[in-house]
Formats: structure tokens, sequence, C-alpha cells
């Protein structure tokens, strides 16, 4: 390991542990009614993920020397967002998923009613979290924050890609379609983390803001390239979740319209692409380098 | 009919139909992907209800003079977190519903994925709204009105009241803890859409709020009882969802609590506290007034 790479695994592991424990601040305590629902929410969130989106964050937050206790928060209204929707996800009546994260999904460990109003409930939360601190120099700035999660989140983000994920199946998409796809369904949400920590600190210029979208645009694509290999490719064990559930459900993906091979070389590609992005950002978009590295290595 | 019936109606006619156009607005239109979810959208918001939160919002306007057009935008917002949740409510895994406003519930005329999506979707566009429009005179006023929001829909309000309705069916609630259940299930929401529409013009003074904070909750509470009543007295037909629902589904109610005679009484009751609440506002609290009589009265 070199030393760069000793310093980044530091660096990841320090701040997966302060977007842990901002997430563990910021959820409703037991003892607030409903405590099943409150209890149910915990469950759903703490505890599991690598944390990219409030990593992206934190990384973003390096370029404008935002203080950290900000984008945390920030970093978390993401997270929950993401959070909610696999508590969605995994319903029966969307990917009927019995495991996530090594651990029962939340329908499995308590009922299909408490999983929807524990995903409900983490978006209302994710919105509360950007609007009740102080995030950013302007609150002009900050409502901008709760305008790019909200449309990253909503029907012509996240959720739009969903539907649209769902209406593949048993489809034959060709790599445009999917791309489109999956531009909704992880990059929005993967691009909102990136631009929301930068919204945290000295305000961007125009051109670097558009540098800074084009580089997590093009990570928030490779996210999508990497996690169908890892899902082809890795056993139930590694992922801690149902592997091959993708080939199962007749989904289409990265690996079933590109192969293995030219999808692993897509993933170098837009690698690339966030590399050439990010070269104006020179010295200040350095973590955000290592931390694309680690997205789309990861696992392999 | 009295002078001020007809000019009451006259309002409340010109109001909803705001309402309605605004909706139409905001909601995505079909040319935009996914067409199929936003489509099951404008199926779920449009053409039904009263409307009752955007009025709040535009008679609680008229205390602070704002501008009708914010105000018919923080009123969309509160509607589209009502309607998301109805389309949830009626789901197979909560009350498994199959008609909503004389038409079928969106599972049923779309399948349960799609209306799990589109009540993820509304959410979001709700939160959207309040932040890419401007709604008040200061951003930190418009942020104000987000956390708001986020709170009245999220695990301590709306989410929380439905989480806390299906954990009591079956069990026998006294009155205490039926209010503990709809101030957050239905009561936060009403009284967000009166505190939003307040937002939207001159700044209230801190009493001024208050009188209108205690307006808002005393309404919340009205309303919920007369739904009640309305449930266990009226035919499906008038009320264009399936009547003696929550007797069927043995869920407890201000009629099985109190009898129709006393849950009368306690909504007669509740109008005077809010009729006590408005009186310091004068006559810029009239058209409030106005409401809380059609409220209470409704179909009586």
């Amino acid at each position: 390991m070199s030393l760069d790479a000793a310093d980044f695994d530091t660096w990841m592991r320090q701040h997966q542990a302060l977007a842990e424990q901002t997430l563990a601040k910021v959820l409703p305590a037991l003892e607030h009614a409903p405590a099943r629902l409150h209890e149910a929410m915990r469950y759903a969130v703490i505890g599991g993920g690598k944390r990219v989106r409030p990593l992206l964050a934190f990384a973003a937050a390096e370029v404008v020397e935002a203080p950290p206790e900000r984008v945390a928060l920030a970093g978390a209204a993401v997270e929950l967002i993401h959070a909610y929707s696999l508590v969605h996800d995994d319903l029966p009546c969307m990917d009927d998923d019995t495991l996530r994260r090594g651990k029962p999904t939340v329908h499995v460990q308590y009922d299909e009613a408490t999983a929807l109003l524990v995903g409900d409930a983490l978006q209302s939360l994710a919105f509360q979290l950007l609007a009740e601190h102080t995030l950013a120099e302007e609150p002009l700035r900050q409502l901008e924050m709760v305008r790019l999660l909200a449309q990253a989140a909503g029907s012509r983000g996240m959720a739009g890609g969903q539907a649209i994920d769902l209406a593949s199946i048993g489809h034959t998409l060709d790599v445009t379609e999917l791309e489109f796809m999956h531009i909704h369904k992880t990059g929005a949400l993967i691009r909102c983390a990136t631009l929301l920590g930068a919204l945290c600190g000295n305000p961007l210029g125009e051109a670097e803001r558009a540098h800074l979208d084009r580089f997590a645009k093009a990570i928030g694509l490779a996210f999508q390239v990497v996690d169908d290999l890892l899902d082809a490719e890795a056993s139930t064990a590694t992922l801690g979740k149902t592997a091959g559930k993708d080939a199962q459900a007749n989904k289409p993906t990265y690996v079933t319209a590109l192969g293995v091979r030219a999808a692993r070389q897509w993933a170098r590609e837009l690698r690339a692409q966030a590399d050439a992005a990010l070269a104006p950002l020179g010295a200040r978009g350095a973590r955000l380098g290592q931390l694309a590295d680690f997205i789309v290595k990861r696992e392999f």
C-alpha cells in the first residue's frame, strides 16, 4: 500500500465513522412515540453500507473548505434518501428481497406497513435535516440544496429511475436506454451528494461547478457499472445481499448489455472521464480522485 | 343563504380552482419520462377532494396579505404530501382500499409498485415546490416552511400518526390516546397548511403566530372528529370512498370512543376553541373563521 493509499484509507474510515455518528444522532430517539417506527428507522439506516454518498459529500467539501459538521448533515440527508429507497425497493411489490447488508430486510424484520412508513418518514427526515441546521453561508444556497435533493429523489430522478427499471424487466435495453435508467436511478443521488458537499463551503465559480458536475455524473454511472459487475460476479456472502438477483429477475444490466469484459472497460473509461473533469480543480480535487478510485475499483 | 355565506362559497370555489390549477401546473408533464409514473401521479392528485389544506393556506394568507401565487404553491406542497399519504394508505399492506374519491385507488388502477413510487415521488415534489420558487420575503422563512412541512409529514407527524393508527387496530383507545394519534395523523398537516400560508406574507408577531397555531391545532382535531362522524354515518356514495371502513377494520374512532352525540359535541367545542384563538386577529381572521365553519359543519 502506498502512502497515499494509507492516507485515503484513514480518511475514509474516519469519515465513514462521522457519517455513522451523524445518522445515529439525527434519527429520532426511541423514547419518542411511535417507538417501534423509530426503532425500525434505525434498523434500516444504522450499521450498513460503505456510505459512499456521505463520503462524496465530504470529499467535495475539501474543494471548498467546508466545515465537516455541516457536510456531515448534508451527507446524512442524502444517505437517508438512499436508505429509504432501499427499504421500499426491497418490498414484495418491488424487488421482493429478504436480505440486505447481511440482515433481514425491514419488511421481513418488522412488517410491510412498517417498512412503507419507515421509507416515507426517512424521506421527510432528509429534508428536515437540510432545513433545520445552518449548512451554507447563505439561506438561498441552502434552499438550493433542498431543491437539488428533491429533484434527485423525485420522479425525474431516483424514483423515476426505479419506475423505468421496473418497466424494463424482461425487456432488452440497449446501452443508451440502460444509461438513461441509471442516470436517474443511481446517478442522480450520487451527483446530488457531491454538489451538496460543495454547497457547504466557499462559493464555486460557474466553471468549477460545471467540472464538479461532470465528475459527479461520470462517477455516478461508473458506480452502477461496478454494481452490475459485482452483482454478476460476487458471492452472496461478499455482497451481504442476494447475489445474481438481477439475472434471476431478468433485469437488464451493463453485464447483460455489454458482457463482463466490456463492462469493466466502460467502468475504466468513466473513471478517466471523472479524472479529466477533476484536473482543472488541481490539488483541491485530490480527495475526490481517491474516492473515485475506491468506487471504481472496490472488490476488483 | 346569508350574504356572508354566499361570499364564502364564491371564495371557496375560486380558491379550490386555483389550488387545482396549481397542482396541474406543478405536476411533471406526461412528455417527460417516465410517462406512466407521471400519468399515475396526476391520477392520484388531480380532480378530487375539497382541497381543505390549500384552502387553509389561502385563508391564513389573508391574515398577512400574502400574494396568492405564492400561497398557491405552498398550499400545493401540503396537498401533495396529503395526496401521497392517501396513495400509500390505500395500499394492500395498509388499509387495502379499492375506492378513493369515487375512483379506483392508484394501486388498483395501475399496480402496487407504481402506487409506491407515486407516493414517494409526490413527497419529493412537495419539497421541490417549497425550494424552487420564491415563497417568502426572506429565504430563511422559506427554509422554515421546509422544516415545518418535513416535521409535519415525518415520523413525529403524519407518518408517525399512521404508525400509531396501525398499532391501534383491535385495541381500545381512550380519548387521550385517540387525540395523540390524530394530532399526528391529520392535525400536523392541517396545522402546517395554516402556518405555511401565514409565512408567505408580512411577518407575524410571536403572539399572533401563537394564536394562529392554537386555531390550527383545534381545527385539525375538529376535522378528524368530523371525519369519524362522516365515516360512521355517511353512505359510500356521499363519501366517494368505502364508508363504515373504520368500524369494519375495528379501528378506534371518536365515534367508538365517545358515541355519535358526544363526538358531535366535541367537534362543536373544538370549533369554539378555534374561534377563541382567532378573536385577537380581528377582521384579518374572518376567512379562517368561515373556513372553520365549513370544515366542522360539512355534510351536517
